[in-house]
């Protein structure tokens, strides 16, 4: 799949069949992420591959939208590391690139996943920090459901000429 | 060229020819950034698109880390409107992914770019509100350079299988 193609056909995925992600697919996604520019080139980030059906239970309990996760093969939580950023805030822009790359990845790839917002909301930060024992300087960023997609979704319009603004604001 | 390869071939390109970047890839790189996802799909972003040289002078002025701009032939300053985000602090993750998108699509259009970082620097971000007369609202989240690539760089090892945790920190 073309780049430009793959963009604009990517859709939040939220429904999987029970077929197993590969774990090559796996290492693929992951690799995805870690090539996302960084502030200086710090790569502040981790990556949590879940697999087990009991944390995505965990997860659906303290998190209002991560329904999905029912018949997700896999989750990826992206971390960022305030040891390594490059000055402070800087974790929430390089791990959100890596995030979209990710995305980007699994829809290249076949599969389905969708981004399921931890940062900024603080309650749920704090308890994907007790469920994956987090370090201090480990911010948990986004989580990715992903799977075999068991839906598809039409192309939206997107395209907003409003949005555009030329040479000021 | 395919989604894959794009992410990993995708390099931080400084220096442009003189070439002229065409109307018609300027509105495919910002209809990349249009479809990125954003929380509950607000799209609160905005884009200027920059080809003024006393705009890019104004901008290397006040920013140590543009000089590239120098050769440049168009610039984007992505946006985000904190009256359209989800809830505070939600922009920068919208408008970070919006922004690798844009990468890639440059990148897949045989253009080179480059991420300039403006958000979260306080003292950028004031002298960019000055430059493009933003309202209170609107927020800078990053600058992309762009225009014909003038050099080529080694593909760089950036996996790291310490930065894959399974299933716990």
């Amino acid at each position: 799949m073309e780049i430009l193609e793959g963009i604009l056909t990517r859709r939040s995925i939220r429904r999987y069949t029970c077929e197993r992600v590969p774990d090559e697919m796996i290492m693929h996604i992951l690799e995805a992420g870690m090539y996302a520019p960084s502030a200086v080139n710090r790569q502040p980030w981790h990556f949590i591959v879940i697999r087990s059906k009991e944390t995505f239970r965990q997860i659906m309990k303290i998190h209002p939208y991560a329904g999905m996760l029912e018949s997700a093969d896999v989750a990826f939580l992206v971390c960022g590391d305030t040891k390594l950023e490059h000055g402070p805030g800087y974790w929430v822009v390089d791990c959100s690139a890596a995030t979209q790359n990710m995305l980007l990845a699994i829809h290249g790839l076949g599969l389905g996943g969708v981004w399921v917002g931890i940062h900024p909301r603080e309650q749920r930060k704090e308890a994907m920090r007790q469920i994956f024992g987090l370090p201090e300087n480990i911010q948990p960023a986004a989580l990715i459901a992903c799977g075999r997609p068991a839906e598809s979704k039409p192309h939206p319009q997107r395209f907003r000429k409003e949005k555009i603004h030329w040479e000021i604001w």
